[in-house]
């Protein structure tokens, strides 16, 4: 049985609470956030407290709070001879050196409450100081069930911005065709089987491969006529960067 | 049975074809392209030919030739009584318009010859000069199955161009995310978990409520961060860009 302490309650503690509640062999012992509002729905069944000097001995902390707060928690949480891990991906693992059992547990996966997900899928990327610290975040990754990944800082931060490129942007492209079609008066709904077919194809194409369209066709009366037709500025300047630099990497 | 004869054996011809063969209550009665090579696997099965003039009467004659050759093409064809209809998102009905009966016939997908499709959960925007066209333009679609959509000339070029920031965008983000993988170690498939979920989230979330990341965030220490780790001009730039319409749309 794993003891784990949650730290955090945004959008990877949220998650992290529900799969650690019901993974086999693991203890949540506690659920600290800085309010209790947000994790007061859970009171009867997790034991939550926003006073961090509550915090019992653990074997492993699991730090989700935002970026920039991430040293002063683990510096908050005192001498703690558990593996103090935070979750983020742009963080290094020596933000958290204080600690003599330090460590990275990093979901790459995008999460918002509204929206359940399933950890089988989502890999877990982590990183150690030592080798005891190592071995039990993956026996708890294991646990948890996704696929396990030990990667270094850098490849991760790496990794990170990947994810927003793939994510975060391409999440935006959505919004941009979300907008582009209330002001047509079409349903956005009928982009959503281009967009699972996009995500579904590079399963097994290179996204080299798979690219289609006006830019890598150098289709230039397209092109212009759909610039003549984007109403807004900043749609006409990314519709135009990403046409060229599809052409550039095509060339 | 509705006889159908298909023109241009590009990635939406080729696919055409496949569906179309299958088909119920349609007739595939010729397949012709310029050049008979991209045909001559299915000489067998389809009536193939590379002479325009030997084209019989059709009910239907699909036109599926890049944009710019579309009105030549209809054109060619000569005096017909079936209706003639292309399956462009962006050019207008009108190109086809010497036809007495002419239409157009928008399957609103991504075709790569690699990827199998299921005709049965692409969208299929018809347009037509005539009621009667328009009908029998909904007849065929029922026979392959898809969501149907009767859609004017300027909503399908906003569709297409909204079609170009989600599909083909996205997709040279994601090959932004595989070199970025490539060049620090790290394997593409990591990502495709979280690509995914990008995809599948706005089934049910609108992309402006599944928004996440640093743009949003405002996390100015992870996007210089960010910015600094990128060595490529050209996705710094793209990663600005997108950071600003982010914040923008968020405001």
């Amino acid at each position: 049985m794993i003891k784990v302490s949650l730290i955090g309650a945004g959008n990877v503690g949220f998650h992290l609470h529900a799969v650690l509640q019901n993974a086999a062999d693991v203890q949540l012992l506690q659920w600290y956030n800085r309010t209790k509002d947000s994790m007061a729905k859970h009171a009867s069944n997790t034991n939550i407290t926003d006073n961090i000097t509550d915090l019992q001995e653990a074997d492993i902390y699991l730090i989700c709070v935002s970026d920039d707060q991430i040293e002063k928690l683990g510096a908050n949480l005192g001498k703690r001879k558990g593996i103090v891990a935070h979750t983020a991906g742009s963080v290094p693992l020596e933000a958290l050196k204080a600690h003599e059992n330090h460590g990275v547990f990093y979901p790459l996966q995008t999460f918002s409450k509204q929206k359940e997900v399933d950890f089988h899928t989502i890999p877990l990327c982590l990183e150690a100081n030592n080798l005891y610290s190592l071995k039990l975040l993956q026996q708890l990754a294991a646990h948890i069930g996704g696929p396990i990944h030990t990667i270094d800082s850098v490849q991760r931060k790496a990794l990170h911005i990947a994810a927003v490129f793939v994510n975060n942007f391409s999440n935006h492209l959505y919004a941009i065709g979300e907008a582009l079609c209330q002001e047509h008066h079409v349903p956005f709904s009928i982009l959503q089987p281009l967009i699972a077919e996009t995500a579904d194809k590079i399963k097994n194409l290179s996204p080299l491969e798979a690219q289609t369209g006006p830019a890598l066709r150098k289709d230039n009366t397209t092109i212009e006529n759909h610039l003549l037709l984007l109403t807004q500025e900043a749609h006409k300047k990314i519709y135009s960067l990403l046409t060229a630099s599809i052409q550039h990497q095509h060339e």
